[in-house]
């Protein structure tokens, strides 16, 4: 049996488009002697469609599309396509989030998602009501096991101490294999997490090994908003070995002989997944690139500081957008350095970038002269930095609201979490690029961009960090140098740690007290930053929900 | 048997704080010679959590703290208290919600949640084990059915047409009677809104008519940052009647003796509940003062315009904070009119609060001058008039920055929805008062203020609205009329209906396609939106989740 794995970047609730790219597949596929081609979970409306789930003409419309498709299928290739199914049951949830098998015209079969994820950024169980009925497909002599992503990861690889492998109290494998498939064909849509490609692969492989079956793991690829699916997908055969992988971040397309798959070489199993910080570059890249791509824009801003953050989602955004599209604006105060000025030039001039030099003094002065009535001989304070912040943002939106393009926000994961950032201010923007890359990785994209030339002017890389909001000012001035920040914030914030295990780690216990501290209290501030491309196992956004008001 | 309905403000995560509470009412109803005290759903830590339950020293602060209050328990009195309890299982959730009974210093039975509400703003199931096993508390010769909030909601009635009454495939109440209880308990963190006052308390009358048996329901009181819970406990004879309710927005504490419940005179079934603009009123009173007391702030600021909103967001704010604590800001520009400034300055003397009258003409031409580099001769389009909200919102946040005064937002439901306002103008504040109230209610909210005298010059109400960003603007100019906004805009929110649905209301089929594509487009503008006190069944915000890139 020849099966096709489609991995397809969808446009939420687009369903023409998507009609158009799932029946272009199965053209494709018809034509090369497929008798099966897959798609990916939800694939008919696009992963994930949150509370558009909600209302009844997406439903409906999601149905109609589903029995297009089949109309165009004859006898000959089967199609196997996800999305949403009314719940027939008076009780439960109104839908299930199924699997369509299409053949001859019509929808022949329809196979249910058994494990629904309901943590970080996932929200199944809002919407689904789970399986608990099995079955397999049995087509043309094979019997195939139809899963949806979850219902391989009966046991969970968390990276947070305090959390189980075993959520779940039904195994869809388990029940499954006892129907004795042929394969075990996986929908999915899994996004992106920068440390968890090969405990995600292994996820397949071991399932494969265990039960001695083939696996065929087709992702969804592309980002929605915040989310970056790597796509990815995998034919792995019955000993565990990963034959062939599809394209990361991109459509890819391949058909597999059922048969054949035993007798293929396995690619290596290392080696074969780019590096951390490639595929993080990737991923952005891909993010700046859908969001703007399915929102119909096509340029975008940003203020150069002459700081990394900005320099590095400067250089992920010109690869995104092409430098064409973007038009960058240098916002000098008069405690801006004279090389913030010239770095920035040469970034932009080594990007080929558009850019505009507009000091700020003249507007933040007569800001000064307004408040005087106010603030009468009261000392300047971080209310005086915050309003230079707002000044350059306010100018950004302008030129933004003027010409159309979008406002890319630079901050970093780690001013993020301490509550750097001025809110109206430099927190601004449509996206937020690195909002999900602490700064000691922020420094290895910069890096990676400088790997055949210089991108990004190595002074850029090399000077300190600092706000250039006063006088002389350096970020280690109230904060720990960023790799001891770091490793705090990602013991705190991705592995969930107390803060004495965090402290046992080998940080100094004060200061892990005080980093933790400024996490929590900043809650207020993030709940007001723009979506956030997520790269990490826990970002902040949608993923990480915690009470403004409360008392940690 | 003498029960004691205890309904607290709890603060979450303040253990010390509510374990204070909690024993002074348990202290207090000994004293009244209480049989068994009843707190609310979760109350040791305050509801809701949300990830703050996926840390473990939250869980086991909690634990500790039910600990602590049994130490102190003797064996006359009994003490229901909510917490997270760890699920023992190996699989499933780690955690399940429970109610603990305490007695003679330990910890005597568990009672679990089996319905786990996962929809709107409620995502139980990312944290629990829904709970599979009954039985009723035998205590001191009589049998208590022990409930938590949703496990009598089996029958949801929904506002949203596209929903289901039976959202759950178990029925607690069914199990539990089937025990022979001389009373259902219900412990719960009820949220509120205002069109279901009736609703919600006809489910708690039903559940006792239909069983014939009593309900004692202990529901949270007091808001948790956007969430306001209005207390509203209630004693319920077999018959269905209520005998008591507890006060609707602050703390209550009332005992019953259960056999005498059948004896006492109900209270009227109409009449009791006030009305709904009132309630509303209230409502977001307790939100302000306990979003400002909680988080330890004492002063607001915001920016009076002369219109509406921001007349009655400022009656709101100097009612709950005192107008001693509120700083506001008259922030004319030249597209001001007189009668904005007058009508200003007569509400802040109306209420006794200070005001300080900032013009922005000249920042505004100073920024003009700047970004002359860039727009030339351009014509002035909307870019202007968000650079004047823009720094409205710097000057707003200049003052909040100096002097600890927290910007609260004024921006009503109605333009919140169809997108009018500016990110990082209008649209900025620590917490929106009104955005979750149309502004057709913003009227009534203005004449229930000037219910006596005039606290609200006439002329606020009266004239038309207008953003006065730009000459002669109104409302008008680009929105139909409110009432008909907000009809088309509730249909749409509230109820979920498709346009066809809408207009067959009565709406003119164009403007309702236009106005839900004005709704759809900006989820980005509400991403970024401050936290927004909920009143309604459907509000913007955390209940709401859609995705941002999507075409609708």
């Amino acid at each position: 049996m020849k099966i096709t794995l489609a991995q397809l970047n969808y446009y939420i609730g687009d369903f023409e488009g998507n009609l158009k790219k799932i029946l272009n597949a199965v053209r494709r596929a018809r034509d090369l002697g497929s008798d099966l081609v897959v798609f990916s979970e939800l694939s008919i409306c696009g992963y994930p469609p949150l509370d558009l789930l909600e209302r009844e003409e997406f439903i409906t419309t999601c149905n109609r599309y589903i029995e297009r498709i089949s109309e165009s299928i004859d006898s000959k290739i089967g199609v196997l396509v996800g999305g949403p199914e009314f719940n027939k049951q008076k009780e439960g949830k109104l839908l299930f989030n199924s699997v369509f098998f299409l053949l001859d015209g019509k929808v022949q079969q329809v196979f249910r998602k058994s494990l629904l994820p309901t943590y970080d950024i996932f929200d199944e169980y809002r919407y689904f009501e789970p399986n608990r009925e099995f079955t397999v497909l049995e087509y043309k002599g094979k019997r195939l096991a139809i899963t949806i992503c979850e219902d391989l990861w009966d046991e969970q690889p968390f990276e947070s101490e305090f959390s189980r492998s075993r959520l779940y109290t039904t195994n869809p494998l388990e029940e499954l294999t006892g129907y004795n498939p042929d394969v075990i064909i996986n929908l999915a849509a899994s996004p992106f997490a920068h440390r968890k490609m090969e405990v995600k692969q292994s996820i397949f492989t071991g399932k494969a090994a265990r039960y001695g079956l083939p696996v065929l793991y087709c992702n969804q690829v592309g980002a929605q908003t915040e989310l970056i699916f790597e796509g990815g997908s995998l034919a792995i055969n019955s000993t565990g070995d990963v034959i062939k992988r599809l394209a990361f971040f991109q459509e890819d397309f391949m058909l597999f002989d059922l048969d054949e798959l035993a007798r293929e070489t396995p690619i290596p199993a290392e080696g074969e997944i780019p590096d951390r910080i490639s595929m993080v570059a990737d991923g952005l890249i891909c993010g700046i690139r859908d969001y703007f791509g399915k929102m119909k824009f096509r340029s975008a801003t940003l203020g150069l500081s002459g700081g990394i953050d900005s320099a590095v989602t400067l250089a992920l955004a010109a690869e995104a957008l092409g430098p064409e599209n973007m038009h960058v604006l240098l916002l000098p105060s008069q405690y801006s350095s004279s090389h913030s000025i010239e770095d920035s030039v040469r970034l932009a001039k080594n990007l080929g970038v558009r850019y505009d030099i507009l000091p700020i003094e003249s507007v933040f002065n007569r800001f000064r002269d307004t408040l005087q009535l106010l603030f009468g001989e009261l000392p300047e304070d971080i209310t005086e930095e915050n309003i230079q912040a707002r000044i350059r943002s306010t100018l950004l939106m302008a030129l933004s609201n003027k010409f159309g393009n979008i406002l890319l926000n630079t901050s970093n994961k780690s001013e993020t979490a301490v509550g750097y950032g001025t809110l109206y201010g430099d927190m601004s923007g449509g996206l937020s690029v690195l909002g999900d890359v602490y700064k000691t990785d922020v420094y290895l994209l910069a890096k990676y961009f400088n790997r055949e030339k210089e991108v990004i002017p190595e002074n850029i890389i090399t000077k300190p960090p600092s706000a250039e909001l006063k006088p002389d000012q350096k970020d280690t001035d109230s904060l720990p140098p960023y790799d001891e920040l770091d490793g705090i914030l990602e013991a705190y914030i991705e592995k969930q740690l107390p803060a004495e295990k965090v402290a046992a780690m080998g940080f100094d216990k004060n200061l892990v007290g005080r980093i933790i501290g400024m996490v929590n209290q900043n809650e207020y501030k993030r709940y007001q930053s723009p979506p956030i491309l997520r790269v990490s196992s826990k970002a902040f956004g949608v993923g990480r929900r915690l009470p403004l008001v409360a008392k940690y």
